[in-house]
């Protein structure tokens, strides 16, 4: 059980209005700011690299928490600064060549499709997009029978940033072990909303953000990348950090995954990330994944029942995030208005997710994703807000 | 004329200790920590996106102070999160290829000498060292001999990390334009030392940093190209605000810099700098630059004098960064003995400026260097520190 007493009490800002946005930025709770405060006042007493010094055994602690957050090594992990930075570090990296193959699916995120657009444009890789099956998640099926020996990449979005759907990351990455193929998958919206475990997804590289369920600041990610995998994977960029300049014409890469970092980071908001994963992980990402569940589920029900709002999302493991148009409202009237009566919620744009959105026909949707600390109360008070919109006669 | 009662009291941690590392992380002024802290109360109370609708006035105003701040136009700046990452985007996004040769200066800084060589690794592109002339700066003859059909780009480090040294950056200007060589300026330790204006300058593309002389928060930087060269620089890395995804097959580049963005930024740290832009221009770069010499120069003329210690710094118009030496102490063992008594130095390894380091035979030095917040005193108990350290007996 979690104790909601001292959650509401960490998260003041959930009293004062509902707060439905986590897979936009979500609420930090007090440690998180109170840690980047505390950092903030270190850096002015003393200076930015002085601050670092005395606060360096928690910040390199850092790697350690994250690695126990997704089940991975220490060494395995680099913070970035968001989620796309980080997909980007990896996706880049590959060094493709003309004619390999990329798979990915129809519910991928925006910022990688335009890069794997770039990659293609640059080096004549093939992209192809697997089918969504008839739930609306990657068809495995359809997956086995398009890798040949030209595949080398595959990139799945894990948790969509719209549509409700959960894909079989870990059936996805059995696949790609079995063919020798690399997994990148982007847990931009799963990362503090789900276990993540990396070894059961079985992914060489994951990419995720700290600023939606996680609950940590903004500009902040983190990758992934197995061990194993690193000696194939050159940083497609390099400082005198991730490459120490050891000889006149010769740098050393460095030997873990912070060959992917640069020396310069911004440890005001590293800081908040640490305290962002303690106090996941103190509370439990099986909790935080039952209660994400059962909220999303309480609103998706209410929302079906709905005369003129129709749910738009797809899958057979609704993740917590509810997309939804309303009949006769734009989106970001419905936004606008819901603003004013103390709820927090927002718009997702057929460009977040083209092809998805091409093939279902789906104007621009609204999107609410409840989290742990939201009540079932704020759940139905939303529900009635939004019964009220939808009875009410369009435009004035 | 400085207010310096108004410095020095927006300077809290000045009275507490001599700071002189302003080359490595400055102190923040009150107003930056204060923009930083109300922001981050603003992201708290209304989450991340909310926030940054609030706040969004002034951070679109971000484009236009730097601007102001370089003499560029608001659609010639993208902000990064380091002067590494501004340079990075900027100089692998030039398209090197076999053959290309690049030429740089000895004084380089190592986060890109290294990321040439990997370009030389990767693309078979050429780099060539302009040599030093007898003062220590980039030999302009030299320069001018050295430019041929080949040459593609020249990377020159401002003021470089150590050495004292004040290239020639608007001379090397003038001859990249005149020869239509694209030209990559790292002001990472001029900007908020030095009047920067790219017009003057004549560089297509400037790096610098927020943390440094700028005073800014960490996890800052900032990139120019000029508007003109913008067409050839197509960024290396994109995601969907860089470049949005339009049709299912195509991505649309951005027309302004912020091509060279992502989508997600670190808003509490993009006010801290823009809170760091006004003040700089409060003060008056002028002003600062004056005052940067006057110490700096008092500090150096103090070291000459000094027994036991020598000044390693080159070049005619010397920067504000002192670097020496102390007969028979590790330049470790100098720092760790000021800190000790109040006084905030730091040192710098041969491999920041490899190459002329190894020309030198420069072993590790100490780095001092003062800002416009520092006082006369201040400098003089340093130069005091000092002369009993050069002056006792070396172990204990």
């Amino acid at each position: 059980m979690l104790d909601m007493a001292r959650i509401r009490a960490d998260t003041p800002a959930a009293a004062q209005r509902v707060f439905l946005m986590s897979a936009g930025s979500s609420l930090m709770p007090a440690p998180v700011v109170q840690a980047m405060r505390a950092y903030l006042d270190l850096e002015q007493e003393l200076g930015g690299y002085q601050a670092y010094e005395r606060g360096s055994a928690r910040l390199s602690g850092a790697y350690a928490c994250a690695a126990r957050l997704i089940n991975a090594a220490p060494q395995e992990i680099a913070f970035m600064e968001s989620a796309t930075a980080a997909w980007q570090m990896a996706c880049y990296s590959m060094r493709l060549k003309a004619g390999d193959v990329v798979l990915t699916c129809e519910a991928e995120y925006g910022a990688n499709f335009v890069a794997l657009l770039q990659l293609r444009e640059r080096l004549g890789i093939e992209i192809q997009v697997i089918p969504s099956g008839a739930a609306g998640e990657v068809d495995l099926d359809a997956l086995r029978r398009m890798i040949t020996v030209r595949t080398r990449l595959i990139c799945l979005t894990w948790i969509p940033t719209n549509g409700g759907l959960t894909n079989p990351a870990a059936e996805v990455g059995r696949l790609a072990r079995a063919h020798g193929i690399a997994y990148l998958l982007d847990a931009c919206q799963a990362l503090g909303q789900l276990p993540v475990d990396v070894e059961a997804l079985g992914c060489d590289m994951l990419s995720a953000t700290g600023r939606k369920f996680l609950r940590g600041p903004r500009g902040t990610g983190l990758l992934y990348v197995r061990e194993s995998f690193m000696p194939q994977l050159e940083p497609h960029t390099i400082d005198h950090f991730s490459a120490p300049w050891v000889e006149r014409d010769r740098y050393q890469l460095r030997g873990d995954a912070r060959r992917y970092e640069t020396w310069e980071s911004n440890y005001v908001a590293r800081t908040g990330l640490v305290a962002a994963m303690d106090y996941a992980m103190d509370i439990g990402m099986d909790s935080i994944a039952a209660r994400c569940a059962i909220l999303a589920g309480r609103l998706r029900a209410g929302l079906e029942e709905l005369p003129g709002a129709t749910v738009q999302d797809l899958g057979s493991r609704p993740s917590a995030i509810v997309s939804f148009t309303v009949a006769g409202r734009p989106a970001q009237e419905v936004v606008d208005l819901a603003a004013r009566a103390g709820i927090v919620i927002g718009v997702t744009p057929p460009s977040s997710t083209l092809l998805d959105a091409e093939r279902r026909r789906l104007p621009v949707l609204v999107r609410a994703s409840p989290h742990y600390f939201n009540t079932e109360q704020e759940i139905d008070f939303a529900l009635d807000f939004l019964r009220g919109v939808a009875a009410a006669p369009a435009g004035r």
